[in-house]
């Protein structure tokens, strides 16, 4: 298929516009032809970087149109998710680093405040925008000011619970604030959700057409007197089936649907809304994800974040995998479980492909439930299948399984509910950056009671974490595994249930005790190997759950080695806490043991390639090394030393 | 002003009825003497035990309704909140233990599933029961059960993204659910938002009714071949009058607005819904809050959550407060902040009165905003305002800020903007046991990058707090506070700037540290009394932050003494487990110090006096106390020793 954009034979505008000022100084017949240069270089770009494609190339018209009406920077242009921004860094002063998008020093994937001026709010989760821009327009008539505020915000993004909380305390305000509802029928995956259905049977047939007019002709027979009652009716009516009802009665004036990819209807509508000076104002405005070009508008999902590609076919450019990734060993491996027990079944917020639902659902469509954006209530609809000796699983990434914490806590731990948490994502998540690292879950998740709490060192682990997690039914539970291909060990047949709370041993040593827990051990017996090398006997033990603790395990380390260093892809408070605070409390810190627990880095940790991020946070097999190495205040000159086991 | 309900002069049918099993077998027209002797009794119980009065009175007779008409417990009745269910407790075998409501060792104040089988799910937070429901009804229709699922929400807890979510993918599927609105135009607070003025609007007029009479009349006159068509507009005017056509567009089946205090209405309309065998059905229901009950009516926001209380005078009997409240020092001190800085706004999520941001509010009407119960937004909205240069306040307690993590996480940590987190009720609460518990904080914000927190050890210290939140003008910083009335210490006139990051030293000794945050520390001065009669010299310091640490500090007391305790109202995870990372990696440990890291036990505690629960936790004096003993091994029948330091 020849999927080659058409190039216009005209000047290229986009090489005159390097800011929305430059922009603005273009004529509106100009714009047209801005648009479809600034598609191709989207494209082009992202042909070469990977990335996010379908939804900037939606919101291309759209983008141009804002930043042409709106005195951006002054106005503040918020995108919610953010990752359809890329062809409004092209707008904003950053064309010539759009080729460095989500990599080391580069461009983010997403809108960040320390990046441009023309970053308002940074985002990347999605459905934050209408409230940060509520607070916006709140400080703008604190302050006098007389600014714009504009939110972007997508069909998908509306069904979680934060949109619908901004929706409401806006509609009960009276600031200006424009949202811009970018309905494309499609946020990653097609979306669920009755306001998903309720959008697309009001914006897809006519029929709206046909009963506004039944209306007119009915007010046209009416007696004089009653003009006026009908002509209200008229316009409920109006509303009810063009969409706008669910807005107006929570508080938005509605404007729409326009079709988000001719200028000539966005145009002088968002010039209207723009110059309304009226509260808050709802936009809707329908896109095509993946507009213009041919691979991306015929498979919205597989272009919605794209490997490198080739511009002309469209085929990306995806790098063999050497093993399976861990998302599908997990899935696989409930499909197995599935096929045994049939109380098991599975829950996703909107994230089929990338948790392995997907392929879960194919098999037990009827097992599987998608609830929208809403992890809120996926955990606590998990919560209710538990309750009816259902088994579900959970599957949400790290970072996204923040926005369902409280309900983790409230609904899962506190009644003990036998929820399981498959964490994916879990630890670094290379281009993708600090928004969607999945550094905090074993703090978050570790503190409460009731949890066992798994992380698997390779996919044959993970295997027999999902069979394990299957097993315990008294309680909740939760296994993590990272972003990516496992380490290419060979499976097992069937996933083992492990016994609770234990972990193993993988070498033995009697200098140096290194636990990890998690996707570290690889690192660690390098580590070893390293040590050893350096005459530094070494344990390997792999702690696989981080509550309960293995205590025994934990004890036997302490007392046989000289050095004991705990080894986790996560913050402080995670499983280096959980050890040292049972070691302190069983006193067995207090005969010189040397003790250090590895952790991700207190700090954000921008994008880049995960072995870089795992060098730098010193959780490589180096890094590890140099650890031993500073607490047995080895020189680091020296290249070897002989070392005894204390007595 | 003589608030007696009056007692009714027939036998009481309460007597006879032990379960729903002896309710079903009376007649309907036994039922208004019924409620009317469920009222007294739930009135005269709350009046000796406190509690929550008002949401339990709104809905008696619905309790009645639900149970007579439901096979519970084989249907699921699930109480959102669950704060209004002493009535349903009363009737589901629980009334002779009712007067042990909220006291340790008795019932609990919310529905708890390992108290009755009656109480298929716990709550305490609002806006989890359409989720749980939903849950229960999928697991029923993929066993091939048959049972009803009933939730009944408040028109309050609506406002909460999680309850939108829980509609929004209940209305898209197709099970039977029902969904009970008890609309009493009040949660805790009056309610905020757009929908609940949408709701009030078509429930408090009239006008709908004269719409449908319009619509009638057009149809009559109307040519035949247009019937069809003027009746599906009527039914549409008729759905969107009546406040229905809300839910209809998310998929529910609307009924209502019916009289909740009408056995006459809720009988007839819940049997038709009960036997409907139709997909989600949302019945909309009016209720008072407080109902028959005259001083609940006429304050039903002091009769929310009551002290004990006088039946006949409604008078509340309130302990004589030694020192002002912690909530109530927030709020002046903010108060006394705002009054310098215009910058200053303080945001709560539907709880004025529990934050005192009633008292910030009648202050500075234009500068707080209540945004409903809606933490998620509440926390992104404060982080918009952040952007554009207001100081803004959060003023949300420690449990339900679990409710907006991600939010603190992805749009304030992140962006390190500096909203200031005030949170309250952190610690054991008491009374409202393990749901409200505010356990967690300290381990779910201690690990994330850029922020500072804060605990305060006493009033004075809160008012310092609150100004040194102030001038933290490039990140976010949270202060923790606890349930209850402060010390009786001397208050400041002005609250001073603390120096970030740094702690102070209230008592030098030699032998024994103990290193406290937050509330403990009055128990750490009296140990260390204890202790100085066991002859052990004790340094007691309050580290003030968790984060950033100071690090000096700890290095000295970890250098300078033999045991070094840290003491904090909250979990591992938290300041004890940063302390020990610190002491760890730099090299403290090894040196034969005993640490101790004392937090709260790793279960959830029951509701208790909160003195107790201290006892139970070892966090009051005799338990740090005990702590040293252990960790230098004294024999607990040796009255002295003595000790010291290091050399």
């Amino acid at each position: 298929m020849d999927a080659v954009v058409n190039r216009s034979s005209k000047t290229p505008l986009l090489d005159r516009v390097n800011t929305p000022d430059d922009l603005r100084k273009l004529t509106e017949s100009d714009l047209p032809q801005l648009a479809a240069e600034l598609r191709t270089e989207t494209i082009d770009a992202v042909s070469v970087t990977g990335g996010h494609l379908g939804a900037g190339l939606g919101v291309v018209e759209l983008t141009v149109a804002l930043h042409y009406l709106f005195d951006t920077p002054r106005d503040r242009l918020i995108w919610d998710v953010s990752h359809q921004t890329y062809p409004h860094k092209i707008l904003t002063a950053r064309r010539d680093r759009i080729r460095t998008l989500r990599q080391a020093n580069g461009l983010s994937g997403f809108t960040k405040r320390t990046e441009s001026e023309y970053d308002p709010f940074g985002a990347a989760h999605s459905s934050t925008s209408i409230s940060a821009g509520l607070g916006m327009a709140v400080a703008r008539d604190m302050s006098g000011g007389d600014n714009n505020v504009v939110c972007v915000i997508g069909d998908g993004a509306m069904s979680a619970g934060m949109a619908y909380e901004a929706l409401n305390n806006a509609g009960a305000r009276n600031e200006r604030l424009i949202v811009v509802l970018n309905d494309n029928d499609m946020s990653i995956a097609p979306p669920t959700g009755a306001l998903s259905s309720y959008l697309a049977r009001t914006t897809s047939s006519a029929s709206y057409f046909k009963v506004r007019d039944i209306a007119k002709q009915l007010a046209q027979r009416l007696p004089k007197s009653w003009e006026r009652r009908a002509a209200r009716m008229e316009e409920y009516t109006r509303n009810l089936w063009q969409g706008g009802a669910w807005f107006e009665e929570l508080g938005f004036y509605y404007v729409g649907p326009i079709d988000g990819h001719d200028l000539g209807q966005l145009l002088p509508v968002l010039k209207n809304v723009r110059d309304a000076k009226h509260g808050p104002i709802l936009v809707h405005v329908m896109t095509k994800k993946g507009k213009g070009y041919a691979p991306a508008e015929a498979s919205p999902d597989k272009y919605h974040g794209v490997a490198k590609f080739n511009v002309v076919t469209g085929v990306q450019v995806k790098p063999q995998a050497a093993a399976p990734s861990y998302t599908r060993v997990f899935a696989d491996s409930l499909i197995q479980e599935a096929k045994k027990d049939p109380k098991i079944v599975a829950i996703t917020a909107a994230m089929p492909d990338g948790t392995g639902l997907d392929v879960f659902g194919r098999e037990f469509p009827d097992r599987t439930f998608d609830v929208g954006i809403a992890e809120q209530h996926a955990v606590t609809f998990a919560a209710g299948l538990a309750t009816e000796g259902m088994k579900p699983f959970a599957a949400i990434y790290s970072t996204f399984l923040q926005r369902g914490y409280d309900q983790v806590v409230h609904d899962v731990a506190i009644q003990s509910l036998p929820v399981r948490f498959a964490i994916d994502r879990a630890g670094f998540v290379g281009a993708d950056g600090a928004t969607h690292a999945g550094s905090f879950d074993l703090a978050y998740l570790g503190c409460l009671p009731n949890f066992v709490i798994m992380a698997a060192a390779d996919e044959a682990e993970l295997k027999h974490m999902v069979a394990t997690a299957v097993s315990i039914d008294d309680r909740p539970s939760a296994f993590r595994y990272p972003r990516g291909e496992g380490t290419g060990v060979a499976m097992p047949e069937v996933g083992e249930v492990l016994p609770i709370g234990k972990g193993r041993i993988l070498r033995e040593g009697s200098t140096v005790a290194l636990l990890s827990i998690g996707t570290r051990l690889g690192e660690a017996m390098k580590a070893a190997d390293q040590l050893a090398a350096l005459g530094l006997s070494t344990t390997v033990a792999d702690a696989r759950f981080m509550k309960p603790l293995d205590t025994d395990l934990i004890r036997q380390l302490a007392q046989n080695h000289e050095v004991l260093v705990t080894i986790e892809e996560g913050s402080v408070g995670g499983f280096g806490s959980h050890v040292l605070q049972y070691l302190a409390d069983n006193g067995l810190l207090e005969h010189g043991l040397k003790v250090r627990a590895k952790v991700m880095p207190d700090c954000f940790v921008d994008q880049d390639k995960p072995e870089a991020m795992y060098q730098k946070a010193g959780l490589s097999a180096g890094g590890i090394v140099e650890t031993v190495r500073d607490a047995l205040q080895l020189d680091k000159a020296a290249s070897t030393r002989e070392h005894r086991v204390r007595g």
